[in-house]
């Protein structure tokens, strides 16, 4: 029987959520049971090194069994380990600034940050970000590929730089794609996209925002016409900004994002046939569940699954389609994407490990 | 000192969710200090009387003082008692068969179930609604008043059934009306409507939708294309099925609503413009919250006041305004805005006991 | 008909949980309609004023009609306005430091914080506070009364400074002083408290605790033998270590309290002989609600009121008891429990506005 | 490379909770790749079958690939199918009936049910259980082994009929077994058993205890000195009813239990000789995580994981313990825990699949 191949990976930014969904996904995932992750945080500790557990108590194995530490980083370090593909769970600056050095070297980087995903500039300006090299950024922006598995598969498999897609983008351009490119939506009227998202897609860093007594019971809608992940539906569905207007809402849920998405058909349609573009799609696409006509997804079918559920409703008059696409933030929305990645990546199944 | 006036009122349905809060209301209502509200409920107990702090625990009083108790209905009891006013927490089918019965005996109705809200038998149709006595109840449907304050002041201070609005339209209604009435919208281009609710809207019967299990970490579209209240806002905003859509949610919250409303302007405005708008149409409200352009208001902001707040956020186009609007539903939804109603209906100051 | 009396009150702190219901109850109280509460804050801004409802949106008066402001803190302020009563919602360490300034000037002092409670220095150094006059100090502290109404009501209404109960400690002594008191209980055995608490008992500082991505979908123990209240508990039932412990734990929910308390009877008992003993503790008592024998109150009970319900179950043995204590910690376990503290102090009603 | 030995499973109750995390480990399960779970449920439609995405739609897979189907049951199916192994996750009186018919036919039970958990029909009375032959039921009751893989490894791994343990018990247990067995604990004084457990644990029957609203913003303590899980305590613990008290809580979230729990030692102990104590009786235990001492485990720690976490604060004085004990109340307590029984009964390792 021949040896399965493998990849070792590192994961710089172990401690946050998407962190850990990686590090729970890595750990498990077949491909990696010889070369687990070489975790990489900041390290107070002058031993340079800490339990990942202690980072991540979810993950501590039983019966005294240590998982891999995390350990303070040095290119001393990557190269021991002999590196292939580093996931940045970091920051969108240190992203930015950092991964440059890591393709330099020869790794593949999956980034799960902003940094990367925008190839329009000005769509970029809201990160604000700053390159020592601008020519060489430029380059790497013009390399770097929007990691969608379901849009850019084969882009992917060849990558050395993935961006990994934004959660709210995700949920947006898997529902609107398939309509888009099928050219029956009425463009001029405009596509409105609603979306309601779980509190860790604000990130583990205590604000008055993340602060439970904010979150709990209750709703807000945010960064209306201004939310960092337009630019990601503007370049990666072809539109204007005039063609589409996205809000954010902060649910009182940990994790789960819905978005339900207008849309105005050029002309009316049958049900059937939106379900048979939607279906057709996504033939291949294993993490993508399309629904029948009418029966619409919620967040706990997807939650602490990889998939991304797309329903739909249309009007009687063939025209007006509400779109509700439902996707787990962490997951589909950040790491079990990266992992979908890597798979792409190093011939593994699309699926494997999730 | 003149004595101040008061009313003799009842509660048909004082176990529900809205029955809970008429009863916390009115209880605790200045005018009603002398004549407490008599609570009519089903008594299996043959007393004929069971203490309210028995259905509503969080109403009993300290140190063994007792609650009005919930008493089982008879003619003879409410004659007795020379009741003025009826509230009706009751199904619709059940307000729809006994408000003429109330009406017929001189006692003002305030109907807070979806019985008597809808003029247009067609759009009336979904709530199955058959009348013993057709023409009686044509009658009262054209004499009811929809009892949205904000816009039927005068009706309802001499109305004698009143039609309690629906949750979700109020918070649609109030947002849209002076926007429309200013004659801004673009019609042809279609309102959205999308609408997020906490779980005491659906009511206190125990059913697959309202189990923990289903409601929690959990978000979910129902009714798109097909809501009850979707006639209230046909009706009251003066528009057609195709020139507003509406598509509700249920949040895992217990109460609270935030409808996020698209609405395209037929000419550019000025943000100051729209705010002025909203602000002149509520001068004279005492229950309406309008907030400063960008400024958007939050579920929290309104959980168990009677307010309705109003935000929004104008795109810089000047066309694409995005409405914010927010009510408690058990309250500005519901039972708050009954009492409301009654304050005009007999004379009291608007907000009085809110 | 002569007027009624009043009192010129201060708030410091209003930003913060306590404050925003403090600011609430003030507000509404029919006691000071005539002279609101003076609000101080930290106010960056020069014009030495914000707006309340900047602070805390949920207050804001509709209309346009405008709350007190939040002002700086001066002296001169204080002063012209004739403050005879000020609330500090403030750390302890600042109340410690700030409260004998205001005594001096012949204000009286509500404390919310943990800075007066301990009349025990060894109790009192877990809040490691410093005094600048230690004899100053130490006599308004012998000075201060411990501001639970329904142990000391008669030296509340003369105190110059009440010192405010935590929320935990009055749901613990409110269920167990009446049996201490009544000699039934084996103080041998050790009573044990195990409490649960939902987040706003933490304070509005973002903190990791406070993250929603924390406390939701979790329930966690802390200060396992180690709680600041564990003193007051000590000193308001004359108890020692030995004979008391006490666990709290961070419940899931915005606010409320429950405290489940095991005691050992010292004989056995007839369910109606605690129930008595508890009722005619508070017979007098308008803000505790005692249950049936077997009646369990919930959080759900008191949420948003200021009561504080008891109930228990009494093993067959008739000597092991199982105590059930809730409150809202916002409310009777901080400023509902104030407003009731100031009731006294000024001759009102005890449960006047609440 | 020998072919790994494998096991037909049936699943009776496929649309419950655990159910429904019964499926989704048994879909996932190494060993049972090639041959699928046989899911019976209640099958209207008269085509004998339903699809599992029907009932469990977060199991869906994508791609229109299929699950196996949930199918009316019938003795020849289960015979076609060669089955060896069941697992009722059905009501108690349910399995109690049912259970003798499949032993009968050689096909070994793991009951999730109360139904043959208690070898003392004292204990027992609670269910109401009804036998139709006595004897048999006698005599299996006997054979019956309680699931809780940590305390009868060995006669699991034989049982033809293994009654898996409940959900409060297993945490219980699991915390006092170490230390009970070591006979550090002083019996007299009694222990104290403060669990709180997610809504899941309730069941999905809709109820008004399940109610969003009942649940929600709320805790409520039940069943005091009456819950049927009392029973497996003293008998798995070899405790009497005077030693050991059981109060359950119920929690605002979906999933998860956590049991503080309350010691006194016969004599004073040193705390790394509690921890010792704890993790030698786990040392060969994978579902078990013991921390170290004063590092308390929290229900985020173990919900969507089989492990049981045990952590602990001892009083200075050496004799005061405190022991927290979480589980997710699906899997360790019910759905995991009997796949880990499964495991042992054929031979694979403990944890597979888990």
């Amino acid at each position: 029987m021949a040896e399965l191949r493998t990849v070792r990976t590192a994961v710089a930014g172990a401690g946050g959520y998407s962190g850990g969904e990686l590090a729970r996904l890595l750990l498990a995932h077949p491909r990696l049971q010889q070369t687990p992750p070489l975790f990489l945080g900041r390290v107070a500790d002058e031993t340079g090194s800490i339990p990942l557990e202690q980072l991540q108590p979810q993950l501590a194995r039983g019966r005294g069994r240590t998982l891999p530490p995390v350990q303070a980083f040095s290119w001393e370090l990557i190269e021991a380990a002999g590196i292939d593909l580093v996931f940045l769970a970091l920051p969108h600056e240190t992203s930015r600034e950092w991964a440059p050095a890591w393709l330099e070297r020869g790794i593949r980087v999956i980034d799960l940050s902003g940094a990367w995903r925008l190839h329009d500039s000005t769509n970029r300006a809201i990160y604000k970000l700053t390159d020592a090299d601008p020519a060489l950024a430029a380059q790497l922006q013009t390399e770097a590929v929007f990691g969608a598995p379901e849009l850019h598969r084969e882009a992917i498999s060849t990558a050395r730089l993935v961006a990994n897609p934004g959660c709210y983008s995700t949920s947006i351009i898997l529902a609107l794609a398939p309509l888009l490119r099928a050219g029956l939506v009425d463009l001029d009227h405009g596509i409105i996209c609603d979306s309601k998202s779980g509190v860790s897609g604000a990130g583990k860093k205590a604000t008055d925002k993340t602060h439970f007594m904010y979150a709990a019971d209750n709703l807000s809608a945010y960064s209306v016409f201004g939310h960092r992940h337009t630019g990601e539906l503007l370049e990666q569905l072809s539109l204007t900004s005039a063609q589409i207007q996205f809000t954010p809402h902060l649910l009182p849920i940990p994790r789960g994002i819905l978005s339900t998405l207008y849309v105005r058909f050029a002309a009316p349609q049958q049900p059937e046939a939106v379900e048979r573009t939607l279906r057709e799609f996504y033939r291949t696409s294993p993490m993508v569940r399309v629904r029948a006509a009418g029966d619409l997804p919620q967040i706990q079918h997807v939650a602490h699954t990889n998939f991304c559920d797309i329903g739909f409703h249309l009007a009687p008059d063939g025209q007006r389609l509400v779109l509700v696409s439902c996707l787990d933030n962490l997951l589909k929305g950040a790491s079990g994407q990266a992992v979908q990645n890597m798979n792409l990546m190093y011939g593994f199944k699309e699926e494997e490990g999730l």
